[in-house]
């Protein structure tokens, strides 16, 4: 007899709040016989199972009373101490102060949200975005700005008077982002740090697939390039790609006044991320194993989108289009307008295969026309199986009149 | 030249935080020489450190995978399921969708706020109470009303209409407080549920020490009496004090509609919490280690608790009170009202002893005279010459006129 049920005042927020759609995506694609292209997981072939048991073994084993008790808000600080000396390099230097540790890089999004976002707030996103970031921001309530973008990503000269007028921050994804797979070229990021550094706009760089390049040229990051020009850059960064997403272990790079106020902030969230994996962390990479790991990873991801990108050439239309990317999980795929992507999937589904439709990572003006792909998980036979599956259910291009 | 700094716009709420006063006197006490009775944390000799280097060995050697992976927003459902039957009791059956795995349970006071609270909504506190829980809420600027108290804790004949109308909840501590170390006695706790079931009004019941009871009776928890009235109850549980609080694993029981609210702002705020803690969590107390586990801490935590009661006896003055805990790890002294223990801390800390000031407990009309004292890290001797030197700080109680 719950009878105060009915009665229960949730916030304004609460109210609003509506399932992902990749959530109740991924529920439907968890059993076996479903080949999804819709998951953002990383691929556990990538995994450095023995090195990570090894390194909470000699953590437990040798500091077990620290890494079991309360730890400092700001990090573990040799973590920190390794995550700057890994990103400083020449002309940008990285102080252990300026590096904030954090429960994955979506905390740090949340808890960006609660520094920069007042209920109506700008914040300028790209179109389209990553929708967790979206779902972050939407908590505290801003009214989005999309960035336009064409086919090689964000448009910097698109930043109008009016488009930075009274926003908080731009978010951006440089690297092979997420939902596109497109990276920002070199003269792009310069003038985008140009701009945002005169308009006095911080800059939040999202960087979680940074490492998992396995073509085309290294591009500077944002902070690097911001810092002469006077753009004030916070960057996202995460082990979960390059090690595993399972120990939820991100970090932020900002200014002083900026980590500050997130150390606050975090205190009030969740006093401080777990101590063990911390240190486990810190364990694993102390000696540069990544050196030796990432390369494995890079080319099992190449690989597999290597597999995609075939398969995609055979069997998807011919009026279809999608983007190359030189890193990361994803690709993003562009259909003729006369396609609705979440009807396509409901079809998908019938025939067990899985994706996510384009239109919940706009943050405005959906287009319904797009779809992401993930590759890193699905084996190569059930790629082609699977991307000729959509592309039957697609059609061919129509005959011109 | 980062002229920009000076324009960062941040949030209302971001503008508003200042630094615990907690936090920047553990900063002060981290030297070695200080004696501090300041610290909440856990004493390190109750850390079941072999048994939980042997469960997350056991859990990469065996599920490695798994552990590394992104997991369930609502939790690993073994540890969710542990949770439930160890919380059901006869009257009681919670079921595992009832339970939400969280990071430590100041990320369930986070997400309480962001579900319940608007910019002035009305929320119910004890006065004094928990710090953490005043940041957490604070982020989204309630207004706060005191509930008031009296030697015995929160008086619920005191719940008048005028005090909880259009409250969001009521936040409670029944079970050895912090900072009060007061329990709820159970005519209390039947007179609350019952107040707040006829008011609509949902409770939020943190039992962060319930299992470290060392005297006097158990007492039933407020979800166990609200249900049968028809009462909301949210409680709060974690493993940071019956295991170690360096893994931040915690949990929510609460009725569905309000736990399926909290996994969308779960999913926002960080995903999940890490997979590779709840699994290890989950083989260290699934086998009941915890049944000869508890006996030892509670064992430990009394005995802290009688020398620091012994010392308080022998060297406080006659007109000063302090509470006599039951269990957890905090006594709460009240002084002549002459006395400011914020000026005192200032005093003690030049002699190398630390205290919290009971001011920060406050939400409102915080007296001056009250303090808190953690005894369950420190030695004997050291609690012994630490509250001698409080005693003489304080001095003697004033002759009467």
């Amino acid at each position: 007899m719950d009878t105060s049920v009915s009665r229960t005042l949730f916030s304004q927020r609460a109210n609003q709040l509506t399932s992902s759609a990749i959530r109740e995506i991924l529920k439907i694609t968890e059993r076996p016989e479903v080949t999804s292209f819709a998951g953002g997981l990383p691929s556990p072939a990538g995994f450095p199972v023995p090195e990570l048991r090894a390194a909470f073994d000699k953590v437990l084993a040798t500091q077990g009373a620290t890494a079991l008790q309360y730890g400092r808000t700001e990090g573990y600080t040799p973590l920190r101490e390794w995550v700057a000396q890994d990103l400083s390099r020449p002309g940008l230097t990285i102080d252990p102060e300026e590096v904030l540790i954090v429960s994955g890089s979506q905390q740090a999004l949340d808890m960006l949200g609660k520094l920069f976002i007042d209920e109506g707030s700008p914040v300028l996103v790209e179109a389209p975005s990553y929708l967790g970031a979206l779902q972050s921001f939407s908590q505290f309530q801003p009214e989005y700005r999309a960035v336009p973008t064409d086919a090689l990503g964000l448009v910097p000269d698109a930043l109008s008077d009016d488009l930075v007028r009274d926003a908080r921050f731009i978010y951006v994804l440089p690297n092979f982002q997420n939902p596109t797979g497109l990276t920002l070229d070199q003269a792009r990021r310069q003038a985008l740090v140009e701009r945002c550094a005169r308009a006095g706009l911080p800059i939040i760089e999202d960087d979680p697939y940074g490492e998992l390049r396995y073509a085309g040229e290294p591009q500077p990051g944002l902070l690097e390039l911001g810092r002469p020009v006077g753009a004030t850059v916070i960057r996202l960064g995460t082990f979960s790609k390059v090690l595993a997403p399972g120990m939820r272990l991100g970090y932020v790079v900002a200014p002083r006044h900026i980590i500050s106020k997130l150390v606050q902030i975090k205190q009030a969230t969740d006093l401080h991320t777990a101590s063990v994996t911390q240190m486990a962390v810190y364990e694993a990479v102390r000696s540069g194993f990544l050196r030796e790991h990432l390369p494995k990873v890079r080319e099992l991801y190449q690989r597999q989108c290597g597999y995609m990108l075939d398969a995609l050439q055979e069997y998807f239309p011919s009026d279809a289009h999608w983007t190359r990317p030189e890193g990361g999980m994803f690709i993003w795929v562009t259909l003729r307008d006369s396609i609705d992507t979440t009807q396509l999937l409901q079809a998908a589904i019938q025939r067990n295969v899985a994706f996510v439709p384009g239109a919940p990572f706009y943050a405005v003006n959906a287009p319904t026309n797009t779809l992401r792909l993930s590759f890193v998980t699905v084996p190569e036979d059930r790629i082609r199986a699977g991307v000729r599956t959509l592309g039957e259910l697609i059609g061919p291009a129509p005959a011109r009149g």
